[in-house]
């Protein structure tokens, strides 16, 4: 059976993620990923009304032009996970395929709500859930399998299509966490398994942000232990404490709360993707929040809460708001810039469960954001945070699992992919025989 | 009563600490340390067998000829930790004043240790223990009193000399622990109660290491889990693991012990440092390894070790070994080098417990070594590690705590105490009035 | 004769440069200036039209109300040099004194635009004219002398206060240049008279911005050789070359004008800033630009002018354009996004002839402008420069010339003076004796 | 005609360039190189008394047993410079090869040195000098020219070998200089007509070095600016002066000699590889050193020379030593610790006309070395150096004067490839197809 990948969006930065995979007559798409920053580096964009054809030029979502030179009929389109950077631009192209889309049930959650919030195209593309650990059988003698693994989202996998010819295993974005805070560990039984049974592996797309780290990448609980150190260490602070971190970070989230309550204070989740992501894990019953957490998302209840914390006593409560990359508009900057009812006084503690995005643009934000909230006299505790990516070991033990025949780096640009490169290298791969450097918009032929 | 405070060693660099302070006709030392680096910067260079005058000359020992301008008597010398940089000059310098060595029994120890491997000098000076928590009469009026702290040995202590006119807390080195993995935590409270009583605090001298670093230290609890977390990553590993850490580092050998038998390994302290911290630890009951735990100092039982492990396996090992700043002759460098019989094999786990201190010949010692190491086929998992030393928002806590009248930045350069002046200044004190920044062999008058 | 110095502005940070002496009954002051980042950190904020107490509280110009304190009169007030950090709060200040702004002609002619630009208050103050290498007679008994200094900006002075008790030398800003393109070197015989002749130096104020630099800063004449190595180097390219400086750099705009003509192009200076500057160099004579050298600083004739050169060919000009800093309103960086006439081809030359202030907003700002300019295809050049600040051989150079009694570093923050103080210390001065490390608002007293 | 290229060494790290190219039945070598960091990780090591198979195993020297599967009569061995990276081997592999080693005069004369030095292989093959500018016939049908570039050391060249299938451009190492300080410039005339005539260039090896540096590298000329910036600034200084640089940097050293002497004082050039590169230089004609420049190479005369500076004053001298990098045993660093009969006063100065090896053992050698000399007093000036590879800039303006078919980036790793992989997809290359990132051992078919 022939067998061919796509490198469509993803293969020359972070972001704008898209992969096709064709078996014979059937072709499966992994992820429609939008590149935020490209659309950020201009004043006054607003992604919704814009068409995709000027959002690929922009460089802000796939060019899935060459879709059309592969030989096939889309069985099904498969995000990964929630972060936009996988299901982003799914509301600019899935409609152009007659095929599902098949994910877990918290990203298909997430899904919808982009389809919805879209205004210049409508997507009607069917919205399929699968669980984890789940199969289906696809096309003509295919099947789909969905690992779970363990990242900064919850709900995440790294499906599998198998073939013939062996798996190809698309293995964006994960961390390799045996105790994850809220979830499961992320199933290595399953993938040493894939990487010995049948066919083995034919190829292996792998998610290199940390390639050129060394080491692990420590567990979530790591993080979370951190962060109880902190907060435990100003439990006798009876002023204000705000939080922040990654809104789609619902673990962290969780502990966030967890130890809000254990030092004696309300947890109240402020801000339009706090909200979002938080109301949806627990609607769907990922997390189960306290009653007394409240959620607040438009401005004005955002603002009516914040009086309440004031005429209340800011030392019964823990704001966790927007802004970890001191985004200009984001919550924590404008309580920074005393635009909202929340007064910082001397001594206040503003703890960013975060590391700062290494990109000279978010260092210059944040680093605003930081001076603006200590010219208001605020304590600031940062860098709680663990990645949710694999560094060098972690690439070092999926080699080993899985064994496979071809390796594709993904998720990055030359200098980002050559720690893989050396890895496998050392590990007997060869580039250009068995090792893909690819770049946007290439076809490779693994089997002909 | 007159109070001057004489900074004798470690108020221009980090290393050789001694500090004196007189109070009426009474003065205390605290601290003779020995900056290792102005050793090791010149070729074969043996301190045992140096006199202090060269040693001083070298600014490897305290500069303590300014003591002659000091009018008083002294009357103990207190070392506040076992670290090197603290008691390693009391072999060369004790000598000369009439008066006991005052310590914690850990640190006793210690100092023991040291003054019989002295050569050149007999040190004859009695040797006195006192627990962290508790207090002694000095002198003529004064009261010494020991207040229990975390640091990155156990059994630290800040003295405290209660005076008619305040206390002056000697703050050096320290870290603020509420949850260390063996010892009790920081008495926090104590240190609350001597800024409110009496006359409050006179005098506090700050440890600065970390003065220009953000946040708080985290506790030793999280290097715990993070170690945890690495090492149960790579329990089903089948061949060598090797780990390296600060010998003095009582705490953290632990957590490797109890982590080694928690992935089935036997552990081993190898090196001659490794065996004296940890036997005297553990003789002084500190911390009760259990019996199967090996501890070889000598270079010959240490090889001997090695040729078992090969015997017995290396997948029933954990050697944890000197070498963490990839020192020349440490066990770690020597195994890199293939100079030991512990033969390391392509997959071969290393795990450095520690962090490199940033300077550039350490940063250089330690990349040769993990080259060796690597060239061997070695992973690595490094900065397995928290420091010893408060930040930034320790500092502040410190200071909220003692409320005192003067501080005294000391343990690092001007570059280093930039960062506390900077926060002094914000809580209201002010440079030359209440900030002393002053450099080795000054005395400061504070009550005339 | 009674001393006195009052540190004002810029002694804890870069900007609001504000130093008064008193020697007796009468008082000097020099420079009054703005700190923009102070301004620039809050959106839409235009300092011209508000009150000085308001932004005293943010920050960004001297808080003056230390002046009360100060028993004399003000005979003058002297700013150095035209940059705004020096220059910047005389509108807002300069009123409240009774004083003559005595400066050289350069800068007496920038202080004139900005006090004509004021909307709120209204600067009567007498603008004098004094050359470097000139003095004048001021209050009673004292002498006002100017020893010329090379910076990156023209006709910058150092004043020196002549006392009965000895000189008081103001240091803010210089690089030691013996080969400065335009202008005359440096003035070290002068310096080193002032060192010798009567009673010497009491006191030198010290800018400290490359303090913690090792070495010599370059000559502009090395900057110059380097940006000719790179001009040259493109001659042959027949698209289009922009060049981007300090507007104020009126050596190194003159430096790109005569390599511009040198490799065939007209040089085009476009900006307001720009035209400002060096306009107001060629009216006094300091350059004389070719006839062909075109200046344009309203956005109509700087747009007319780039379809000029669109319409007769792009490898026919240089435009020197504002946006080193890639300021998100400026010249380069409108061009970046396509808002201008002039449109970029692949491979088109961009040249910085400036080093990115090393601040992580400008680093931000920056990164983003390239981004845009590659995104059109531009290729760069940058860090074509030499800093216009002294490092530390010309510090030690400075202190071996003028041997002052007292100094007093100037122009940073303690971790920027820190290596000054090291310095002076290896030189025998003392912190607190002899080195006054200092604060905003505060007043030394050097003779009672 | 079949043309294959085989990547022997160099092509994973820096040092033990490699490179042969086989045109139908001929095969030429360029570069037989050592890796010197490979051989000073190991303690005690000589390379004159060891076996070439020791030497590869260790890295030190390419891995020439890929040359059994290139079918053809090896021609020509052509180092391109006389660097050890690029002619270190030859004394141990060279006899391998029944061909003359062809290189330039100097190139040539080094290499007869590391001949003569050798004390475990008899190396016997012809040495054949040929000028940059001219070619010779060679094999069947194919040529070899020598196109004159400029690099850190004089008499380099590119080779390029003429095929009925086009050129192939050898093109390590060079910077694009046109005003080099000694010599003729680049010759880009002849690097432009060879992109156009013929059949063109079918393939360029490149040097990579810098290839994630942005812009260019700037002329020798503008180091000599730096250069006499600094020594011009220090000519009234009536102590001791000492410079260092690369030894083999002959226009470097000229430059220093010569500003010696335009602040009146004699240059002596010290040390043995100062002796020899020097000595050779001048016996060649290419530099023609005044009468009174001394070269001593062995300790002894070294030793007298220093005793001779100290009795006629060393306000009168510039010594010129080996020690830039801060090597243990070399001359500058034996003056830090005093080893030698010159004393270092407070103030002297020592100039080092080179940059640090960016790389932590190298970083750590040097910053001891400068720690030793300012505990002696000296002043440093560091950085006064370009380097003397390509950035991307000059990157760019070769591909577009040679339009080379096939591209193989060397002399880097992975991610010292990865800014010139990304400028060559910038121009439309693409890897794997044109862009060949290659490995030590591989072998390229270009043609079939």
């Amino acid at each position: 059976m022939e067998i061919e990948i796509a490198t469509i969006g993803g293969y020359e930065e972070v972001g704008r993620q898209m992969t096709a995979v064709r078996a014979g007559d059937d072709v499966v798409i992994f992820d429609m990923g939008l590149n935020l920053s490209k659309v950020l580096i201009h004043d006054n964009v607003q992604t919704e009304k814009m068409h995709s054809l000027d959002l690929i030029d922009m460089g802000a979502i796939p060019d899935d032009r060459v879709m059309s030179d592969i030989e096939g009929d889309v069985q099904a389109i498969v995000p990964t996970h929630g972060h936009l950077d996988h299901i982003g631009a799914l509301s600019k192209l899935a409609h152009r395929y007659d095929a599902p889309i098949v994910a877990t049930p918290f990203t298909i959650e997430l899904v919808k709500q982009e389809i919805n919030d879209e205004n210049k195209f409508v997507v009607e593309n069917d919205l399929q859930k699968m669980e984890g650990g789940e199969t289906m059988e696809i096309g003509n003698g295919l099947e789909l399998e969905f690992v779970h693994v363990t990242h900064s989202i919850i709900d995440a996998i790294n499906p599998v299509l198998h073939t013939p010819e062996g798996a190809i295993v698309y293995g964006l974005d994960k961390r390799m966490d045996h105790t994850p805070v809220i979830e499961d560990p992320i199933d290595m039984k399953r993938f040493r398994e894939i990487g010995r049974e049948g066919e083995g592996v034919l190829a292996y797309i792998e998610d290199c942000t940390n390639a050129n780290k060394k080491g692990r990448t420590p567990s979530e609980s790591v993080a979370r232990r951190h962060l109880q150190d902190v907060m435990t260490s100003i439990e006798d602070y009876d002023g204000g404490i705000v939080a922040t971190t990654f809104s789609s970070h619902i673990s962290r989230v969780s502990s966030l709360v967890e130890f809000a309550q254990d030092i004696g204070r309300t947890p109240l989740l402020l801000g339009r993707s706090m909200e979002k992501y938080s109301g949806t894990a627990e609607r769907l019953g990922f997390v189960d929040f306290p009653d007394e957490v409240g959620m607040f998302g438009h401005r004005k209840s955002v603002d009516r809460t914040f009086k309440r914390i004031m005429n209340e006593g800011k030392e019964n409560f823990l704001p966790i708001v927007t802004g970890h990359q001191g985004e200009p508009r984001a919550m924590l900057t404008r309580m920074g810039r005393g635009e909202t009812p929340y007064q910082l006084d001397d001594g206040d503690k503003v703890i960013f469960s975060a590391r700062v995005i290494p990109e000279p643009t978010n260092e210059g934000q944040r680093y605003q954001s930081e001076n603006l909230l200590r010219m208001q006299g605020a304590r600031i505790y940062d860098e709680i945070h663990v990645s949710g990516h694999l560094c060098q070991e972690g690439h070092y033990t999926m080699l080993d699992a899985l064994q496979p025949k071809h390796v594709i780096p993904a998720h990055q640009n030359m200098k980002g992919y050559s720690g893989y490169v050396d890895l496998c290298q050392n590990q007997g791969y060869e580039l250009g025989r068995d090792i893909h450097v690819t770049h946007n918009g290439n076809v490779i032929s693994l089997v002909e």
